[in-house]
């Protein structure tokens, strides 16, 4: 047995996302950082190398130079996969060329800008069997996968009611500075028609539909756009529908002075309700009719066996931010032996190409509905 | 000087409301309770006056008997008040009654079933001068009102994005149990055309308006009917709008298992912001751009002078529910004594007739937006 | 049947105590303040009266007026009970005479200075058969009495290790500012030989005492006397031992920068664990082997039936500092009500008599083991 | 530039620290895992490093053999620092036969089971000047460095009171069980004289230090042995002294039901206070007189910029135990990289030897203490 060998697409020096999924990818000793197309140049992409420790010959001026030339080495010897943190116009590009030649895939989200190009990549990953996985980190969390088996199992019976959050402040201190730490955000040829509905929003869709195990159905976006020539949303209102009648509410914002990474959510069913807090990851609120609220904890007292076996270190250590982000990368690599060997899993648990295509979807359709007054709209329509 | 009378409409033994605001009235000493129509029956009202040490002659067996009794005493023997504590569809007569007689009225809510009848009662107040204090009782905290004040003064900038909850779940156990504890509360002849609406939306609409200043101009409803046969709203998901262009979402739900009393508020302006939450409701989280979180608390460093004398124990002995309620009584109590001596104060500080019809408004409204499947509806057009 | 009748010692305008002590008996209409030597002279005393609508014919100008005046009163008009709201040092006198003249007593912590004036109250009252209540506070709380029913139930097993602490910080900003709001506290002739032994450290004490119903077998204490010339303790680090064996810590501060008012109390036994804060009183967070955490809320599921009756409102609905402080008022009446039928009840549940001797004796052991270098030193010696 | 090599002692299948420190070291991409003696014998040390996608050949069946035969190898291919993860009695003799044969060493707590081990193994490391980083993971916490910069700083004045404990609760369930899963904990001859004393009373008391920048100069211990035949030490409740005169209480337990790793410290200096749990590792609470509580985080407003710099993600996105514990690696790493060329740096910031014989004189004089029925007792005379 040997490492699973990666190559990254962007992550220069300077780049934070870069840096999450090394630390990530590297956490469980599973997988090898071994080149990448790091930046738009290859003298960039080699001072970066350089500083990874990595063997030069294996940064890339590009990623197609980098997929083309992988491609022409030993299998064992070249990359795996290849893993796409650019900002969010370059994912799409990557991603069909990695596709296309035989590469497996992870991919910061949203997975690209249009329905279109999303589908084009469902298409692909379909077509070749390849892995895809969209890195809706959240989803990796450990009292996130224990809120998700208890509903799955009817713990807390049938789902009534969700509610969600993901509140961030700091474009408010860029609106007060008159300046922007990311532009190609602001910018829609960049990030999409969706600003915090494609930076934050599309994390709080895909954890409510992990969570739940439930597809939303159709929603009413009333959105903002707070600062002077402001033309993508950074503040949304949302209620949606979910396919079994729940209904819920959603509230984003990135202007909301002082939250830092404020995700939260609220399952409420007719025998009990889960809550859990992004910045309080550790505690799982669990209620029942007739009995106390009791905190559930990663490895703690009364969670399920194989949740327990989702953290790394006893009960009280706590996991955060890069763990979750790792279990994304472990599962994925878990899956990639076994495709490696032929085999497969029956559900491997990591966010797959069908998200993206969701994710994508809930921009599309969160945007219609703001411009028609938040009337109800349905991400499949798009 | 004397301490201010009351009289009391319901509230006879076994109802839970009628100890509330007999404790609240009582707190500070500053208001007596003489008498009242505890009961629908003469009988079963002198057995509450007694268990409360009341003269037996000041115990009627109807509100009308109460008001004409009560008015034939001197001024400074007959009760000076009237508080109305009865299930929602018996708020109307003996409001009208008493202000119709010359009796100052202190009222339950919501006030009213209708809003036409919430009108009738606006005018007969401003045509007789008398005072009219509604119980929205968490608009007394020392907290809320610090956030007020904040607002009003502008600390946290212009307000750009409200977020409030109120969610309970004594329902889910009763819909568990197939029974109720208050049968009139799912009667819509009893408790109008609101269920949660009425019981617990009024209070969220009252707070974002008493915190932030500022009306709701238009609300968007999607209400829910949990259980079989259930004709009135137990859950609701709404997105409004407010004045100055800010936009909001509340969520509320009386099946939300395992909620106690959980309202809760978030005002983010383009300053600063502030959370609240009555379960927690000695602690005013605010923040401002560039400062670390910081916790505020009644008496405690950093509040205005004029709100730390809302409280009546030092900081760190924590008020609650009745004190906050207690608050709104002093107030009135206050508000009261200057009437007695014919002047008045410029902003009496406690929930009014404006607020009972705004209540009763914002339950119409809500109710209509859900018929249309969540259209924007105003509830000033009610 | 009637209110029962109250005269206060102390609690003059400007007072807090009195404010307190009148408020928490007013709160459940079962107790009348009818009069009181509030202040040193008569003037002063009858002036706090009119602010309380009292007649002023009931206002002396000194407490032994007000006990030979009273008693010349029938039953039923005189004062059921004294209660005495004096600094420390004037516990005693009226306490005595009170008890001596046959009228029960309320009296605020610490009983006495000395533990021989405990003493002379403690035989008095066992004389007279008098009911003697000692107001601490902390002890009425909801929370606090289930985790005591739980812990004599044998709910958590043998208790094996006690940790509380009592911190407050309001010193230090007098510290600061060279100056002391209340000189009293800091003249050992007035306050006795405990600084924050007597002010926070008895309640600490009696907590624990409460909680566990199990005695302090002894203690090792080590102070603080911060600030240049403080004669007094004003910081404390204690370790104990408990009648059955288990030990335990106990830090007291009110130089604690930042401390509101923080008491809290974690007890461990054989098979669970309780834990609970002040500042935080609607929350017992419990803990047993093999389960998740569970939070305890008063009037929420899971606690004894009678520990309900204990809050005048509904879960979520939160009591504080007033409520608890109430309910030993409550408590007392109830009691006073059987005494004046000459029945009786078997484990009145208010702190006593007893609980005043058991509080000065902690304070002189404690003040001993100090100066023997926190030498292990018994209570029950003093 | 190479990635520093790093070769194990200990750490074999089963062992749960062994994949803390090897998470810990591969986190930040700097330390590459090249062999070890992970077990007891060389099959099955080959088979945990083929379970590590290890080279077989690097994978010894002692620590004697991994350090002479790492020696023969050229620098930059030989290990470059030896890593301890044994069970305590496990740790004297690898790091001494390190030391003499020139790697340096990174330990875990405590560093050997008696002084005189100790301080062999601080000499050594003196006379080779070879680095040595004991894991007290703790105070790689960046909220822990912000606290320990405030002190040093002066931000909250002179220090006079700190509180420190250290709870968990899994022994209980042994207990229960009449099993214990690591038996090594509990034999004098494997784990030394202190039982909770050592496993996680030395981490209280480096923490103490660390945040206070301070020595304890004398304590008094009284210490629990909680269990049927139970011969060391799993709870304890101490007072101590430090070197400025400030006073503070600890209290440990491993018995502690329900606890899990409720490692908690609050500083009182004459300015202001600090407070954090390491279960709520991602908040300092800081207070200072006449300003409401501030809640620092780590990347938030109003730290200090170093500080900053100490997160690898943006402030909301939790760091924990892992990556504190990285934290100690990448200084040690940062450290070595400078040793490498002949260079050093100030003040590097990870625990060092000094620490390890501080930690268990700490561990003798608390059992002194005890002996003698808690009497002070100075870790210097040790």
């Amino acid at each position: 047995m040997r490492k699973l060998r990666m190559g990254m697409v962007g992550g220069g020096l300077g780049s934070f996302m870069g840096g999450v999924h090394r630390k990530a990818a590297a956490l469980d000793g599973m997988i090898e950082l071994v080149g990448g197309a790091f930046s738009s140049t290859e003298e960039k992409s080699k001072a970066t190398g350089r500083s990874l420790y990595l063997n030069e010959d294996r940064c890339y001026g590009s990623f197609e130079e980098m997929i083309l030339k992988e491609k022409q080495l030993p299998l064992g010897e070249r990359i795996d996969f290849v893993t796409i943190v650019t900002p969010n116009h370059l994912h799409f590009e990557p991603a069909k060329m990695a596709l296309e030649n035989g590469f497996h895939v992870v991919c910061d989200k949203p997975m690209t800008l249009t329905v279109e190009q999303a589908k084009t990549i469902e298409s692909l990953a379909k077509e070749t069997g390849l892995l895809f996985a969209l890195t809706h980190n959240y989803s990796g969390n450990a009292m996130v996968k224990q809120a998700r088996q208890m509903i799955v199992n009817g713990d807390i019976g049938d789902i009534i009611k969700v509610q969600a959050h993901y509140l961030q402040g700091w474009m408010a201190d860029e609106l007060d500075e008159q300046a922007s730490i990311k532009p190609w955000r602001a910018d829609p040829t960049k990030s999409g028609i969706g600003g915090s509905l494609a930076d934050i929003g599309t994390h709080a869709d895909q954890l409510i539909r992990y969570i739940t195990a439930m597809d939303i159905t159709e929603i009413a976006a009333d959105l903002g756009r707070i600062g002077e020539g402001r033309t993508l949303d950074n503040d949304g209102n949302l209620l949606f529908r979910m396919e079994n009648g729940a209904k819920g509410s959603m509230t984003i914002s990135q202007v909301a002075v002082g939250e830092e990474n404020d995700l939260a959510i609220r399952v409420y069913g007719t025998k009990g309700s889960i809550k859990w807090e992004q910045e309080n990851s550790t505690r799982l609120r669990v209620q029942f009719i007739g009995k106390p609220e009791q905190i559930y904890t990663p490895d703690g007292y009364g969670i399920y066996d194989n949740i327990r076996e989702v953290s790394r270190v006893p009960k009280g250590h706590p996991e955060g931010y890069l763990e979750a982000f790792a279990n994304i990368y472990k599962n994925f690599g878990t899956h990639l032996y076994t495709a490696l060997e032929n085999k497969t899993i029956e559900k491997p648990d990591y966010p797959t190409v069908h998200d993206g295509v969701k994710g994508v979807q809930f921009i599309y359709a969160a945007v219609e509905s703001d411009k028609n007054n938040a009337a109800w709209t349905k991400p499949a329509d798009f």
